[in-house]
């Protein structure tokens, strides 16, 4: 397949400073006007309808395959496909959208029955969560909590050679837009005896990679490092919404369970492996005098090329702001090069075991935090466990989330020589208990 | 609807020891000679297809549409269904199998296209398994897991307040017969200064109870402790495989993952609360002094009447005990009344923070030990960790398990003037990593 990365495309939209210009092609679930949710792919302002597409008879061979796979309510077909079928629909998607390209005219003839504008869709879960793991591969993130419980030791012996994680709750993973209800729950007050019971007063976000799995593997059998990377479909932004106070009353020895099992929010276009390769680098986290991975979680390339260079960015829009037309305001700009274990090596370890995964379960990174203050990805480092409140331009502070306040998650990636590609959004706004 | 505990079957093998009388009539999903698995109900040592039931038009009304519901590949869309629609099936097995059943030589005519022979059929997983969600209710085990870290404080503060649990895996949950492959992991030795790559050599069972899942609750709002009960479509037995060394060495600070994520095995049959009723019992677990629940964990019919009385057993059969004819030894015999919240407890719990729950998801117990020598469901606490061998009338000695060993759950219901029912068989063999 030929990349044509800074190739223009006929949806004008596209070109320029776009989260989807050409280079890029996510694919997600879209519906309009309350009809059947289907599988469409981002370009510039509007989505092209695949469905649509397959019945004008544009695609063929296994572009065409992966096409009508990916055209229906839910994506877990077409990433069972595997990365074959997904590099077809791509070349295809491309040599369609180019500007140059052959079909231009009996194409942009089919107007919005081909191209809905983005603005009057609405999106979906792009596919039906099996199992939702969540890790904590953020080194910054683990630190800065280590820190605030155990001040001389931050960090846990294992966090060098085990990629950390656990296993979430799949019936809570929304798309972005949904709102977020404050969850109540147990919390042991400082100074108390005995726990209370009601609405979250700890309630935060966390910045997070999300990454959807592909073709799964055979249950026992277990995926080598090499190959990890292509059991992914792709990658999102993802909110592991988590209330403070329930989780430090709960967490013991078990880990979390109902301080995040409330909600997660991901982002809705799914931006798949090829359109992030001109972004892929070497492992920046590991440091001098870390120790080698394990053979099962070490692999050359992953080492040099298996890492993401993505900006993230956290905004906040609280009630106030939003009544005065003030801007959301950014609280945290951080990178996925915060990430201490590539997504190669959370795929091999969490199948080393044998445990299979499946098309369509998901993966969070864990908070993706920098090393600089304006860089953390959740108020409870950004506010040392609230300690520091964070002050706003609308005049406000705030320690941990109110009702009315809204979390916008956004990545870019920028390389010189590179279209720029973006992600979209991934918006939850905070709803009473 | 009439309960007929003592009543009689036309099917034989109904009366007697068997853990399939007339009061008992699990549901599960069983497939002959490799067909297409569907719905059937366990009768002495047969198997009802409802399939052939329904078509045969021995059912109406509430009963036909829940039998309809139960007679396809998974019981999901039965589950959904609800307490009201399960009786009346209920209702209408035991008018049709009894021993005067007005239908019974029409029945007895359709012969195996009916009642299939249970020892021919295979069992599957009777639902597809939404999330998996593994409670800690089980108090004995608690604290003798405690003691093994914490000799001075074993049981944490938070245990007599918060039922607590964690997320499992959805995707390794298989039904009894399935075999266990020992997983891979890190381990941190004793004494050594780096982890480990290999076979877990510290592979343990956990004797637990299985809640399945029925009426869901919608998102953001919480099933009142009053009404959890009939949120519940039935019980299993449950065995969560753990890997101890790769647990000891992951679970800081998140908690288990792939320690247990490779294999959670189930028993076939969906034991009905209906079926359950005559063996509750009052809350016996909580202790003088122990603190009062939380109002959303605190019913007054619960506390009385809303915990269960059934016994458990673990056996254990090796390969040289199978290839000198030996039969299984009972290595633990216990009981639910070793839990210390109840499954309504559990339910609401873990709905309080506005999580959905939906129709096949599943609830692990935790380990059910009791407080002797002989009632521990869990090698790590027969062996206290691995330092003391469990004998075994073959010669053998066990710390943990090895490959070729079997672990047999059972479960049955005792009281007088009642019909005693069972659960029939939670097994699982180990095979070489």
């Amino acid at each position: 397949m030929t990349v044509h990365n800074e190739q223009r495309s006929w949806v004008e939209s596209a070109n320029g400073h776009s989260d989807f210009p050409l280079a890029n092609l996510p694919l997600g679930v879209f519906s309009r006007d309350g009809d059947q949710p289907r599988g469409g792919v981002a370009i510039g302002d509007y989505i092209l309808d695949l469905r649509a597409a397959c019945e004008a008879g544009v695609f063929d061979g296994q572009a065409l395959e992966a096409a009508k796979a990916a055209s229906v309510s839910s994506l877990n077909a077409f990433f069972a496909l595997g990365a074959s079928a997904r590099k077809a629909l791509r070349g295809a998607l491309m040599d369609l959208l180019a500007e140059d390209s052959a079909q231009r005219e009996r194409l942009q003839g089919m107007g919005e029955s081909l191209l809905q504008p983005m603005n009057r869709c609405q999106m979906h879960l792009p596919a039906k969560v099996g199992d939702y793991t969540d890790f904590y591969v953020g080194i910054h993130h683990a630190n800065n909590v280590g820190l605030l419980f155990r001040p001389d030791n931050p960090l846990l012996p294992n966090y060098k050679y085990v990629p950390i994680g656990y296993h979430g709750r799949a019936s809570t993973v929304d798309v972005s837009g949904s709102t977020v209800k404050r969850p109540n729950g147990q919390t042991m007050p400082p100074g108390a005896t005995e726990p209370s019971f009601g609405p979250s007063k700890r309630l935060d976000h966390e910045l997070e990679l999300g990454i959807w799995i592909g073709q799964g593997n055979a249950r026992g059998e277990s995926i080598p490092i090499g190959e990890a990377s292509s059991h992914v479909a792709g990658f999102c932004l993802l909110n592991d919404w988590s209330a403070r106070d329930l989780q430090a009353w709960e967490y013991q020895p078990l880990g979390p369970f109902l301080s995040k099992s409330f909600a997660t929010s991901v982002s809705p276009w799914v931006i798949t492996p090829e359109a992030l390769e001109p972004f892929r680098c070497a492992q920046p986290a590991r440091a001098e005098g870390d120790p080698q991975p394990l053979p099962y979680l070490f692999d050359q390339q992953d080492q040099q090329q298996g890492a993401l260079d993505i900006e993230l960015e956290v905004l906040l829009l609280t009630e106030t702001m939003r009544d005065k037309g003030q801007p959301a305001q950014r609280i945290a700009l951080s990178s996925t090069k915060n990430m201490y274990w590539t997504v190669a090596q959370m795929v091999a370890h969490h199948s080393v075991n044998g445990c299979s995964l499946q098309p369509g379960d998901l993966f969070g990174s864990g908070t993706l935090s920098g090393s600089s203050a304006d860089s953390l990805g959740s108020l409870l480092e950004i506010t040392q466990g609230g300690k520091l409140p964070l002050e706003l331009p609308s005049g406000e502070t705030r320690t941990f989330l109110q009702d009315g306040d809204e979390i916008i998650l956004k990545a870019r990636c920028r390389r010189d020589g590179q279209a720029s590609i973006g992600f979209g959004e991934c918006r939850g706004r905070v709803m009473p208990a």
